[in-house]
């Protein structure tokens, strides 16, 4: 009985996060991630790998033994170990724990690194987090029902990256960097996203000429996904939070509605 | 008949995309198109080039055939063929075999493939493809509809851009690399636009005075078109497939309105 | 009495684009202005000036004899010409005309193009151009509307780069660029305005991190013109190019407006 | 009496900005803030610090007595001084003042402008300026109310910045100057925000293929704050100063409404 209890208690802990207790196991599991992705970016730079290699290893092992516990604690917990197992969350947190069991068996710590860097991931748990998930959502419907306007957006842009570098390719040639077609539309897309690196740079005097029209287009090209995104979010806005009709229910409605749009029935009868 | 037939079926097939072959073809089609681009930006590639000489030549042959076998069919197929030739499609579908076949003639491998990058226009068919056709009408109605704003805002920013490159040519000279009015406003579109390559930067304290009252400028600048286009996107979403309320002729309803959010009458009574 | 008919004339084709004259006039005027600035343009490669500096001389007193003709005629046709010598117009008439006079007395070919440049501001005639100035009126109106916001911002965005810089000059210091407070700010403005030229960046990791977080929030900030603006834009669309009250004569009601918000009659009372 | 008359007078002037002559002291306070501002970023200036050393030291001692006078008056004319010394802008006044002063005792130009930089703090006073009052306010809220939205957007932002900056460090090395994640973060940061200053840019063809994603992907990214933003600022434009009609409770009425625009009766009738 105990031990079922023990369960169910630890269940609405870990995987739910309305009670307090709950609330506390998000953040404090957040902070350990936020501490090993912290660990993995130090132990990058040369100076602190070389100085710290003790420390490092502690703490290393330290995370990887919480999470190997929290990992075990989850499977017992939930009622059905497989689907957690094969779900997005529980893929990411067997993957985030390989690479410190394999560098048992596997010497080479620059290879390591990058596997190890897939807990990385293991932040997006963050989102998970009560007070942005409501937020999250609405973005993430937005960006969703605008999903065919953008990638109608992108697919435009990236054919005009295409020609747009074939063409610099031709004007500049290999003389002045632009050493192949690939090259070439790698700096169409730095130049149209207005990033402008300078790695690569027009000489010729044509293809400045080119690339000043090319960057007067790119004005009105990085318009349309902020209009896209922008007529999405506020119609996102104004179709939220309102009034739920009270004969079928329906919970879409503008906010100057009167009669449902779905069953025309009266809204507010009984305000 | 069946030559006929066939003809007809073929036309169905190759010109609509309502049937399932049709829609097969339309894929296979552009993925053979896809593979072409992949082809010529691999070629201008030096090492590629070098080490694969007898594969390139074989799929470009191929290619070449099965954009032959189809122009021609295309030909047969269509009833107006003049009318198709001289069509948009058609001139680039003409345009994008005749490289190959000069080829034969012609020899430069250079100069070739300045006319082959021509190909890449068959890019724009992906546009044709049934599930973009609606979003991309969208968004290209929403920016015919400001059309006469975003010109006006063009004007505004060449004009800007010739002034203030040409004060940045007198005020830095051809020692910082200012060398002529044209190059200088070729920075000063670099700079407006915010991309920033920096290959010409401001040296003198003066010219970094400037480039940064110019920046400032480019802030409330770039937000110009953005407003244009999102307002128009915004009005385009809300002035299409309306219909009126048949009881009180109200005539702002949302897409999926099936009742007057107004006086709750039933919409499409007479549909 | 035919000279008054001729003056009478010649006002409405040059002061006016009502006519078929006047628009052909404004075209053709536009085109010298064009033709000269393009040629204020190419004089300054040294290539060009070297090659055709005869060619050059002729067009030039060419076209400054064109303008001179259109300016006395222009002084003859007014009937206030000291209003018209002190208006926006023309000054710049005047002060374009000036260099190529003062060439004769004054040699020196740089200094004097510094003045010569001033032709350039005659290029905002494009804007008085007809089926411009209703597009232009609309945008600048939104502009004007917001001017108090935009101000706020500007002056936010202002002080903002003043303290980045100034802590970018303490924490990178003279060793990495960073040599004044005027230049860490210039530094400031080029990052927060995301033009990035990358002539100074920032090389130690506090710096590094630091600018990080002003990148982060120039995030943010640039979208604040951008909301700005669209809402301007959105507002003025909405409020233009509306019913007019047959009651009070009042223009400026929504898309859904019934009744007068001025004087409460009913708008489409004659439909 | 007098001298309590003379208290009251001078709260009036200095704290507020009623009368004529607290406007007055405002600007006034405003140009010596600037003043001061501009002083210590001359001074940062190596040829001018060295050329005018004896102005510079007169004009600081000069400001620094504007400056203390001030704040004693303050602190005499407040009521609950204690609290004003506290508050956020007595902290800023204090840290202001003390540089000079610890000069006195503590040679060390250099570490003196660092503390001395907190001056440019007192900038702020500006946005108390009546006029930028109300607009700023505004912004503020619009900017307030979308603030969950924002958080998880830049959460967002700085994740994939992060998984980025790993994949390019695993990617390009330190070879081509990605020589630790931190620094590679460092570098994704500056390519989502279009900033692009060029220090580091990717060599390998992966690494150019990835950053070309990863720039595409940015423009629908930056398009998010502003949507965000701008609906932010038209919802607040639309939800300000409204006035609900008492005939027909319709409440979405412009803010120079007096009759109702869906019933045509008056708005303020009992006002």
């Amino acid at each position: 009985m105990k031990r079922e209890f023990i369960r169910k208690r630890l269940y609405e802990i870990i995987f739910e996060s309305d009670t307090r207790a709950g609330k506390i196991f998000d953040v404090v599991l957040l902070c350990v991630i936020l501490l090993s992705v912290i660990l993995v970016m130090l132990e990058s730079v040369v100076e602190y790998k070389q100085g710290y290699t003790g420390l490092f290893n502690v703490l290393e092992w330290l995370i990887t033994c919480v999470f190997s516990f929290e990992y075990l604690v989850r499977i017992w917990v939930v009622n059905r170990p497989a689907r957690y197992l094969m779900s997005f969350y529980g893929l990411i947190d067997l993957f985030s724990l390989l690479p410190s069991f394999l560098g048992l068996f596997w010497i080479g710590s620059h290879s390591l690194l990058v596997i190890r860097a897939l807990r990385l991931l293991r932040v997006f748990r963050i989102l998970k987090l009560n007070r942005y998930t409501k937020a999250g959502q609405m973005l993430t419907h937005a960006m969703w029902q605008s999903r065919e306007k953008i990638s109608v957006f992108l697919i435009f842009v990236v054919t005009l990256a295409i020609i747009i570098g074939t063409a610099m390719y031709l004007i500049e040639g290999e003389v002045n960097g632009f050493t192949s077609i690939p090259k070439s539309i790698y700096w169409a897309i730095v130049t149209l996203t207005t990033v402008g690196y300078g790695d690569l740079s027009p000489q010729t005097a044509m293809g400045q000429f080119l690339s000043s029209v090319v960057m007067i287009m790119g004005y009105a090209i990085i318009a349309v996904p902020t209009g896209i995104v922008t007529s999405a979010i506020i119609t996102e806005r104004n179709t939220r939070n309102t009034q739920v009709c009270p004969h079928c229910l329906f919970d879409r409605h503008d906010d100057d509605a009167l009669y449902c749009k779905r069953c025309g029935g009266l809204l507010n009868e009984f305000e």
